[in-house]
């Protein structure tokens, strides 16, 4: 029930992931009143899904304190419970991400060893994606969050994207390694010393970020929002600057002609629906965020990040990664 | 001296300068054996120009505390000592930042009742330009730094850009009001309550600064450095990417010799070089950081931001505006 145009992308969304995974079943959880009479006009959606009555919802504004303690009864927090109690796999929400992160760390609790989890998504590069993380869940970040940040990146990047040998970078304002502050200075000198030490590249900057440098992009839940919204605002200004540009003359007019089938494809490879689904990595459960503004289109996206990370057993994976790296003496700070 | 292309651009962007300005004169700091033979080559040039001989350099990857002890023959040093002395109305260095900075503190202290100076540049945005501070010169800022700032950033926005009633959002991960650290609550609380209050928007996020939904954005300089480095990695790689698409098939190539010009236009547009140039503000003296990798024309763009905050005395504005907001018990926040 949660995001700007819920329940009918969220239904729409899911008879789109339906062909694309037929072995996935879906729980939607929200008002039945709401959400029967729409099902029904989808179909062979009906056939892998159930409904979960609700009545309440998490509202956009609503504070996550006091949805943690008075929402229970919420579409969001019943799914939750939902995926801790294994009767769903994972959860796929596009409600508002502080509640979200407050009833899913409250409710399935971090993997042994994870202080914090982080929220992880992707950006576009010229030659792949690059992942990042956190974009949002922590405001601060000490040096062992950001060291964990890290293992759980690594571990997603090889597991799920396939990336045999993945690099890490932490983002900061210099390469030096006098730069940054001291959780960061720390978590380097921590990585350097851990068995990431080959895949830790050290430093990157802001524009590392689009330009690919590194598979992983470690950073605090700030720096983090800040970049991807910089990014995502940026993208668009382009976007609107070469729109302007082909509407300036009958000359650019006649081009956009010509030009188009190029430009459709590549609007196609940079459209945010894309790149919609974040994870909150780290928990003991499989969670994704969808943007709140995301069509049918963006959402199956989100369910198919859900759904690679259940295959992939990603959790399983960051769990015996950071039990062997507690063993490793470096790793284990605190 | 500084910069990856010096002394020959800044000799170049002088002779640039000297034709929009043709009322300011030059003093060079740096080599004269390496100074005057070029010199001797740019016709004008040589009559307002005058050679300051110093065999010394910073260069790009010296210690900033090192430099500011051992420096003071540096031709960084002596620029800024000639601003100090009123021999120079400013400084224009393509250097190395941190060691500009240091030594800037040093040497022409900051203005009275500001506790740090800020790095300020501006933004491109769909309707004109958003100014940003701080890009890096303070790694972490309490409330009174980003309170400053938000004065810097107003005054510099009317006296400069022109802008009547100049807007100031404070960056963050969200416009509510419970969302950041303290510092930035504490800030955004003292700005509601201060002689600002009618200007101050509240809170922006990342795609606020491209989309100019504010005039002047404050933020930390950790913060501030990456998101301009994002946003200009992220203009690159989207700029790459348009390229990539004119050359993908016959067709859009044909398109590209349609759409030329008006892409010529949106480049001149979009050109980093316009915005090159970054301000300390806050500073007793104008100091001007120009990218090292720069060329003439940018270069000379860095002299022009230069020339305007001398004409327009930003700094006689920003000292007064800071004295009046002391009287005002909002402002006196320590």
């Amino acid at each position: 029930m949660g995001g700007d145009n819920a329940p009918h992308i969220v239904l729409a969304g899911a008879n789109i992931a339906r062909l694309r995974y037929p072995d996935v079943r879906f729980i939607l959880f929200g008002d039945e009143a709401e959400l029967a009479p729409r099902l029904k006009k989808l179909r062979g959606l009906p056939d892998v899904v159930e409904i979960h009555h609700t009545s309440e919802r998490v509202l956009a504004d609503d504070k996550p304190s006091q949805v943690v303690r008075t929402g229970k009864q919420t579409s969001m927090r019943l799914a939750i419970d939902a995926v801790k109690e294994g009767r769903a796999a994972g959860i796929v929400s596009a409600g508002n991400t502080g509640a979200l992160m407050a009833m899913a760390v409250l409710t399935l609790r971090t993997l042994p060893g994870i202080n914090r989890p982080a929220i992880a998504s992707f950006f576009p590069t010229l030659h792949g994606e690059t992942l990042m993380l956190d974009l949002g869940a922590n405001v601060s970040c000490d040096a062992v969050n950001l060291v964990q940040f890290a293992i759980m990146g690594e571990v997603f990047a090889r597991e799920v994207l396939g990336t045999k040998v993945p690099t890490v970078g932490l983002l900061n304002i210099g390469s030096e390694e006098i730069k940054g502050n001291e959780a960061l200075k720390q978590a380097a000198q921590t990585l350097r010393e851990s068995d990431l030490a080959d895949r830790f590249h050290g430093f990157v900057e802001g524009d590392d970020i689009p330009s690919g440098t590194v598979d992983v992009v470690v950073t605090d839940g700030f720096t983090g929002n800040v970049a991807l919204k910089t990014a995502e605002g940026t993208a668009k200004l382009i976007r609107a600057f070469v729109r302007e540009a082909f509407q300036s003359s009958n000359s650019a007019r006649i081009g956009y002609v010509f030009a188009k089938r190029a430009l459709d494809k590549l609007r196609v490879r940079t459209d945010p629906r894309r790149y919609n689904g974040a994870m909150l990595l780290g928990l003991n459960g499989v969670c994704v965020k969808s943007h709140g503004s995301t069509d049918a289109v963006g959402f199956a996206t989100a369910i198919g990040v859900a759904v690679d990370m259940v295959k992939q057993a990603v959790n399983k994976s960051i769990a015996e990664r950071v039990a062997s790296g507690q063993a490793d003496s470096a790793l284990a700070v605190s």
